[in-house]
């Protein structure tokens, strides 16, 4: 049966996993780069942003983590502030997503929003749907999607949160990185009741991010 | 000059430093002991408790920073809630710490209450003072009393944020452990501001604990 994963959500030291005031320049908000240095240091994220890394480079933890959330994924779904800067209703059709002409999915990604625009084919095989769907309808359809393969639910915080709220993650990777926020959007926020059905299953450190895994306790 | 410490302040990876409903069966809330692990499992830790280690046993990451806490320290500054699960006006002079008759400050502590009560004089050198002065006066008494060393502050949440609120911490010692306590007080609340005047130092693992050091901007 597919699961529905999280992948690589960082956060600070002190629990923000976005810093605040996000626009075109600060995607993650101001600071949020910062949690994810362990991505940009790592050969396979460095290859995601275009680096022509040697094939024998050695992985390290981070790149393993990393590459987990690639492998075996069939389908995406992401709130809109993932998406793009635009809130309220679309302007007009010209942003299609912060990733150039071909985005790094490569299967179809549902897009959370109350504003409807009609799908957007990308090339190199991501197509972008946009719903207003409940989040349990979006994520039946994002099963059926991905065709035996796993959902990846990407972000931001408010969507992962929604989604642990309904209990329907199956597994959530946080790393934590050696850094400070202050302030921003919490992912343990709100969700109280949820985390009692998780347990931390893995826990494992590089330089630049503490990796731990939360699985869902079987019921 | 001497300088104000926090050390050994353990936290889950949702963030809680302990958990909720402190009580005389749980002196840090309901789970809160399982952040607190690595203390108990490393033989510094295991030799406060009382369990006769034997002297060649290796130390790891998390004995190290253990051991830190309780080096070149000369005072101790906690709240009352770290002292017991009293609250409002002491019934009577019964309740002397969870620590037994030797508790392992063997120094000058100083108890943050706003309910007066004579010091109290412990075997092994500890002298619990009370007292209801404002935090940075309370902080030159602790300085004066260590004569020479480190104050250590010790907690609870609320003690450590009001003194970081202050600028008056100058290090601070936190543990991320593997586990999710879902509720409790959070460290990084209501400290935003504060925040932004310190950096993460030092981050480092062991299986048991996450450990970073953040350390207050030269000004």
């Amino acid at each position: 049966m597919s699961k529905l994963r999280v992948h690589s959500f960082s956060m600070s030291i002190d629990g923000f996993a976005a810093g605040p005031h996000q626009s075109l320049d600060d995607p993650l908000g101001v600071g949020g780069q910062r949690v994810h240095e362990w991505v940009f240091a790592s050969p396979s994220g460095r290859r995601m942003f275009g680096e022509d890394v040697p094939a024998d480079e050695p992985d390290g933890i981070d790149d393993d983590f990393f590459a987990r959330g690639v492998t075996n994924i069939g389908a995406t779904i992401m709130g809109r502030n993932m998406f793009g800067p635009v809130r309220g209703a679309w302007p007009d059709l010209s942003w299609t997503g912060w990733w150039g002409d071909e985005p790094p999915y490569h299967h179809d990604v549902f897009v959370l929003t109350h504003h409807a625009r009609p799908s957007l084919s990308m090339q190199g095989g991501t197509t972008f749907h946009f719903t207003a769907d409940p989040i349990d309808l979006v994520l039946a359809r994002a099963v059926e999607a991905a065709d035996g393969a796993d959902v990846r639910l990407g972000g931001g915080v408010s969507t992962v949160q929604q989604y642990l709220r309904a209990g329907l993650v199956d597994e959530l990777h946080v790393a934590i990185a050696p850094t400070l926020l202050g302030e921003g959007e919490r992912l343990f926020e709100g969700v109280s009741a949820a985390i009692a059905g998780y347990e931390c299953t893995e826990f494992v450190s590089s330089a630049l991010a503490t990796h731990a895994v939360l699985t869902r306790r079987m019921s």
